[in-house]
């Protein structure tokens, strides 16, 4: 078999067999397939596409680059969630322990990353002690024991992706739906999931700035995950203004307590009580998606779904009495609301926008290199629809420096008040093949 | 300015600037740019096309990349003339002394290459004593005297191109008119062509397989060439069989002294008639084409376009003599009729595969290393639409081995006798603009 050949043939329209495209991620794994070539194959995929059978076997072909992560020896159905990232989504550290205190087991692999913010594991780390370097034994005995558990990425997990993906970042080829459902259902697969609940988001603080868009991406994962048994289902969610109020790292903490407890914002619970019920549902813990509403909106009321992160985060070197007083997490030095300059209704809070201020605030990385400031970010004071009279803070900002000029200025570009404005609509579809 | 945001645009259907067409050929030029970044473009390429003002400036970005042959010192219009390849193909051998015997300056720079047969080199190199070793110097003052010379090919002409060649060749990015018709057409103004005729071929044996594809890429050849100042026309001619009888080094060399005698086949005595014509209007040593005709079919008459191609020969040390006798031109041990099996009408004859069998039989190279066997080769004794008896020859084999049965085999298989059938058209088309 000549990778000439391959690509030629899927630059032309026809779909590649199995063995072809094991040929490609073994051969490119291996180093035996050059960049240039891959490069041009994932070309021609930009404008050609693949079938569901092509991006089904693509995506094992990565799983099966690497090592994968044998998760049999924790009890049940593992359900493992996965977003497609936003500002300010505090969805994972809400919904961990809120599914885990209804038994359904939550064997979390996490990462850093780049971005606004944090990724998972930077935020746990707002909290003193708490670590993710503990051996796989430990994780799997403390998810048998106490459901839930968080492990930081170790191993050589899809190393066929992760080439792939240094390779079509500098090569026009990210924005290709094949290529991004199977690197992201790979990384999951080879993570262990028995079934697997997407979070897609829309608008302008998500990759996929459409819901046709999303939409599509949301099928073709949903198709790989169902093509290799593994039951996957996606929702389509608004990103097109920040989730919640907090963007920033101990401040989403902050927010996911208040969630747990029933106290958060309106949008967030209803995002983590649509995804936990589904993950609730295909980990068979409840019969439908009412059921499980239910189980999860008692476990907020009655303390369970709180005291499953304070054991978590106790599980794990963490202070878990920081559920009870947040001030220690950390503190920013300065706080500093931002006026609304005219009275009326929040008609736009530009997600990517305002992440980017809270970036600038030190919140999040732009290099692997960067440091981040755990204690800094912005608080929403007014989501989209909310009435505002001038004078009255649209966030405040929590900063580490006294001059914010540079982000109080990002933050009028981008947030616009009108005459009148509806909240958009947080879940725009669910889709489940 | 950075290459990753340069391939996003072209694969979004956008023009390059002329400064983004340069920074990619100076940056790959330079190896600053890496090839997995060049083929991610070409990809994006073949399926966005360029217009013809990226065109054009991607084909003088590609000349301006090494040295460029000055032919100014040669007096007149430097007219070339670049077939783009065929089986048979014997027309430089002849026009190049023909239209030199009207005065016209024929500068030619020539190489080797692979296919069926050999290079132009190759073929002369079939006259003992010729070389095309001659210093520039002596190149040009031959042109001046006698108006013919050719040198082989020297110094670090078009690296981007012969670059991008070797990269596109293996990852599927060959077949793209923009990117053919600037990899020929930055050769040609390179070597220093002031006007430029080309002979597109078309038909199964050569690269373009139909008249679209053909007139495609002459359009596009035509078009480069006169919005870079170098007049330039095309012919697009057949090639679905052999052009002429001879397939094969010295063969063709006998078959160019006949032509240029006047007593050559048919089609490629029309052929030359026709490219030449062109050349001695372009070069404006004509008024018209139908002068130039008559022009050309008397130095044929009269002795001087063989007198031409003599003293062509003895200028670079070969023996001139072979025009009277050219039975000093190697010689193959074995000739072999091949008989028609059946009485009919010549239907068709595979160019690309009776190549193949001249190929089998040593008369080209494969790759770089192979030794070309100037003597053998296959003779044509019947063209499509000729009459044929069973057991009258269809083919001559000269072959310096006795055993020929693939080659026989190949034969037969590749010519096909019918009821009837009518001589293709030889020139399909002539494109200026």
């Amino acid at each position: 078999m000549r990778m000439v050949d391959v690509i030629s043939k899927k630059r032309d329209g026809k779909e590649l067999t199995t063995e072809e495209i094991g040929f490609v991620v073994d051969g490119y794994t291996a180093g035996k397939i050059p960049d240039y070539q891959v490069s041009a194959l994932a070309m021609a995929i930009f404008f050609q596409d693949m079938t569901d059978r092509e991006r089904a076997d693509l995506t094992m072909a990565m799983v099966n680059s690497g090592e994968t992560i044998d998760l049999s020896a924790i009890e049940g159905i593992k359900v493992d969630k996965h977003s497609t990232g936003g500002v300010g989504d505090t969805t994972t550290l809400v919904l961990a322990p809120l599914v885990a205190a209804l038994d359904v087991p939550v064997a979390k692999m996490s990462g850093r990353g780049l971005g606004h913010t944090g990724g998972t594991i930077d935020k746990l780390e707002a909290i003193e002690g708490f670590h993710v370097e503990i051996t796989k034994e430990q994780f799997i005995d403390l998810v048998n024991r106490d459901k839930v558990a968080v492990i930081g990425q170790s191993g050589n997990l899809t190393p066929a992706d992760k080439k792939l993906y240094a390779l079509r970042d500098v090569t026009g080829t990210v924005n290709s739906i094949p290529l991004i459902a199977s690197s992201i259902m790979s990384k999951k697969i080879a993570a262990g999931a028995d079934a697997i609940v997407l979070d897609v988001k829309t608008g302008a603080g998500a990759f996929m700035k459409t819901d046709k868009d999303a939409e599509n991406l949301a099928h073709a994962m949903v198709r790989i995950g169902n093509n290799v048994g593994r039951q996957t289902m996606a929702v389509i969610s608004d990103m097109s203004q920040p989730l919640g109020f907090a963007i920033g790292n101990a401040l989403e903490v902050q927010e996911a307590i208040d969630t747990l407890k029933g106290e958060g914002p309106e949008d967030l619970t209803e995002l983590v009580l649509i995804l936990g019920s589904q993950m609730v549902v295909l980990a068979k813990k409840a019969k439908d998606l009412d059921e499980a509403r239910a189980m999860l909106k008692e476990v907020m009321a009655n303390g369970k779904a709180l005291a499953k992160f304070k054991d978590f985060l106790d599980n794990q070197g963490g202070d878990g009495s920081i559920v009870d007083d947040p001030s220690k997490l950390p503190q920013a030095q300065f706080k500093i609301d931002v006026p609304a300059k005219e009275s009326g209704v929040v008609a736009e809070i530009v997600a990517d926008e305002i992440g980017i201020a809270a970036m600038l605030l030190g919140a999040g990385r732009a290099t692997k290199e960067d440091e981040i400031d755990l204690a800094v970010g912005i608080m929403l004071r007014k989501k989209v629809g909310d009435k505002v009279e001038a004078g009255e803070p649209l966030v405040t900002i929590y900063a580490n420096k006294e001059d914010v000029k540079a982000v109080e200025a990002k933050i009028y570009e981008n947030i616009r008040v009108s005459d009148k404005a509806e909240a958009p609509k947080l879940i725009h579809t669910v889709i489940t093949e």
